[in-house]
């Protein structure tokens, strides 16, 4: 049982309130085969894969999706234990779960990784 | 390139004139993994991984499903690579691609395979 960044101190905001995380470990293969079903789910992990952690907020990523859409995607993630997310000011920045997330579901995310990007 | 059973000799029915197989090599990831993100779909699966190759017929699967969505289950899992059907006289017998579908997708199979089967 590891503390949660939101147990640190008191919540910076409703949004930061609601910032809850599942470990892969408690993550069903129904769970983890629904998130990685979405091919922008999918563009998303390929590019954080690419960055070092907490580098990239989820505003930078280039979707051709809505914002409210694009907010629902990173949701999925984090409660499938692929990602996990912070909030730093105004930004939300995101970290890919890959050694945890490798440990429960082998094989998984390499085979996202590796898949060639989508043609634009 | 191999040669596909129905082109061995005139088709035996209409049926199996339109038995056509995917290599899994032809498979997308997106393929793939839409065929595995369905619990009635691993089942089949897990269940064919216990039985010698074309011991099963498709109509010997115990499934909370009608005939026609047995019917599609099967049509999925044989266009994504996962298993080969012949026609064995009324029967249409099963066989699981495990070595060819791990070649294509390492360990996606292996995480169906090991998933617990769902309570009844």
């Amino acid at each position: 049982m590891s503390a949660r960044p939101e147990s640190d101190g008191p919540p910076s905001s409703a949004r930061a309130r609601g910032l809850t995380h599942v470990h892969p470990a408690d993550v069903s293969l129904q769970a983890a085969l629904d998130a990685v079903a979405d091919p922008v789910r999918r563009a998303i992990l390929r590019e954080l894969a690419g960055e070092p952690d907490w580098a990239r907020a989820c505003g930078t990523f280039d979707l051709p999706v809505s914002k409210a859409t694009r907010s629902h995607h990173f949701t999925v993630l984090r409660q499938a234990g692929l990602l996990e997310q912070r909030d730093a000011g105004p930004r939300r920045v995101n970290r890919l779960r890959r050694p945890e997330f490798d440990e429960a579901f082998p094989g998984l995310l390499e085979l996202v990784l590796r898949e060639p990007p989508a043609a634009p």
